[in-house]
């Protein structure tokens, strides 16, 4: 599938990861995160080629996740940091880096986030009811949101009938 | 950067993008959490080649994300269901998901998720401290974990320098 196709589909996780899914722009954006923002630092700390990281860079400011600033007022040489859009990337960079640690890490998480102010660990990154309780899979519905098109409320209703009929079995299955 | 180095990079980030990270790869399991089983219902479901989502498949399956399971007991035709692991991924496709939504797209979320239970939209993914508040990432450190290595605990040990020096400026800035 090529990347033009993809960002044609009405699907929100499928753009994002057209957005960030290259291997060097989640580790860019690892590395914003964690403070670098000189375009030597990244080519340093990355070990990445000058003109992949001057395509990525520019890619990610193009797209809004990356924004260019003076280094200081009136100065010419500019650094990179993140804009809300890119700070928003948190969550899934956090997502993925807890699911690693389970199931991928033999020797456990090499890095811990905690927070600043009380020293503990943040939570497990999870799924939430509105009240705050841990949701699966199977607890959750889809529906067809402001931006759904034609073939996605389509596709939400077979789901649902299909949802419906497993759960149908299996209740008759525990009688 | 090939597969092959992200591989070794002490970091959970990179080592779970290498498994989840391709574009087939994510929209398998975007699939299998929507509830499809049958290899037949992936291919159309999906427009993808035969070839590429066998290859895909056994991949998921290899690396513990997907199992196969008899249609039946003692049928020998098998479907493809969510292991336990697989199951841990719906967080980050998830936050992917309301990413999109909010940055994205500009109609709106195709799809909005609601608890079955209450009917309601479930919480935006978030980065949550123990007694749940919200974090920023200036909120959080990042702390060598049980399977940091030699590097991986000098680069944690220069970050902390890097933003306590940034903290005092900004301190300074405010006087």
């Amino acid at each position: 599938m090529t990347r033009k196709k993809l960002d044609t589909l009405n699907c929100s996780m499928a753009q994002s990861l057209d957005l960030i899914g290259e291997w060097w722009t989640i580790l860019i954006l690892r590395e914003a995160f964690f403070g670098t923002r000189r375009f030597e630092d990244f080519l340093q700390n990355l070990g990445i080629a000058r003109n992949i990281l001057t395509t990525r860079l520019r890619k990610l400011c193009d797209s809004g996740i990356l924004k260019r600033v003076p280094i200081k007022e009136g100065a010419r040489r500019q650094d990179y940091r993140l804009t809300e859009m890119g700070h928003g990337l948190l969550p899934i960079l956090i997502a993925l880096s807890h699911w690693g640690d389970k199931w991928v890490q033999k020797k456990g998480a090499p890095v811990k986030f905690t927070e600043t102010a009380t020293g503990k660990e943040i939570r497990e990154m999870a799924i939430l009811s509105q009240d705050g309780r841990t949701l699966r899979a199977r607890e959750m519905l889809l529906m067809p949101g402001p931006g759904a098109d034609e073939a996605t409320r389509k596709r939400l209703l077979v789901l649902r009938e299909v949802l419906e009929l497993r759960i149908r079995e299996s209740k008759n299955k525990e009688r």
